[in-house]
């Protein structure tokens, strides 16, 4: 297979990491910035045309609140990285929760791509329920199309997820675009994030047949 | 943690294991069935309370008229096994669709377990999108349990889904119960089943932490 389209990450295992080296766990948050950014550069220079990084979910609010603050600081300073290196930034979630950050809220329309950068998505206080419920709100649905009514229309279908963190799940990752999605591991800690991490899940990607269930 | 609730079962690699063989394709199938009867029990004596069969998707279908004849009569075989054995039964699917064997219709509503059975599921000319169609024509959705309104609403959250075959997705298998899974791959294809696979499977999954996104 050649190189995926949409890649999606799960940058798990920050708060093991965190621990690992003695700290609080919600120091392990902003260790995780640069990773993401490289991620992105290495998606952008492979071929890819968009990625998708697991922010929080609902889910993950109910974490106590020092970890919560640490989490959401560290999306609104991705979301910035992201913006300033020129991606086709879409901020995704549930807007009308207090968990969500207000200085995201310019993000949740696509900001225009510079030069040569292609789309980064980032779901924060995204909920899969959330994310489907528009479909029960809407009328007169094609049912052959029926992605196109979901919260996240505009994120298309996933290729290949990488997880990070040694945790063989989707957590709520994007129930609808994950369904065909290839599903690659990493054990490391998502702060140890080493590009070869990425060429190793491209490699594995291009031994795969990719058939949607055909 | 304890023994999973419900698992879910991708049986794959049939075709592939009957070329490996030197027969055609669709010969695959009928090696299935065994290993299907013999994955429920291992399920049923460890614990577990439900289980769920990837028996064909509406995708599927698509593939050579030899090879859904095959899969479809396998489904059948497989059904009146388990329903032999005593299962409480629900074969789910597209039954509007001709690719609905018309055989398989009297188990669309869940038969009685027999004294010490469990929860057999087996998706048959199942779609996702035919799945989660209905949310889409239900009124007055309860917002906090949409999956109440899906058509699989009588299958259980899915805790771990063990897939034969080595490949590391989903294909379809039902997106709403597979969101907080634990995915387990093993690398022989499902003809080759063996009770280690399971054993490994339920060992591997006693090490993980069921967070279901917290």
């Amino acid at each position: 297979m050649p190189i995926p389209k949409h890649v999606g990450i799960i940058p798990d295992g920050n708060r093991r990491w965190a621990q690992s080296k003695g700290m609080t766990k919600e120091k392990g948050y902003d260790n995780g910035l640069d990773p993401g950014l490289e991620a992105y550069r290495i998606c952008r220079d492979s071929g890819v045309k968009e990625v998708t990084f697991y922010g929080f979910t609902t889910d993950n609010t109910k974490r106590p609140s020092c970890q919560t603050e640490a989490f959401t600081k560290a999306c609104i300073n991705a979301a910035n990285m992201l913006i300033d290196e020129g991606a086709a930034l879409l901020v995704i979630g549930n807007t009308k929760s207090p968990m969500f950050p207000k200085e995201l809220l310019p993000y949740t329309n696509r900001s225009e791509a510079k030069e040569g950068q292609i789309k980064a998505n980032l779901l924060v206080n995204y909920g899969w329920h959330w994310d489907l419920n528009t479909l029960a709100d809407a009328q007169n649905v094609n049912k052959n199309n029926i992605q196109n009514y979901i919260q996240s229309f505009d994120i298309s279908r996933l290729d290949l997820i990488i997880r990070w963190g040694g945790r063989r799940r989707l957590s709520g990752f994007l129930p609808v675009q994950s369904i065909y999605a290839d599903f690659y591991v990493v054990d490391d800690y998502w702060p140890d994030f080493n590009s070869t991490h990425m060429a190793d899940a491209f490699n594995w990607y291009k031994t795969q047949d990719v058939t949607l269930g055909g």
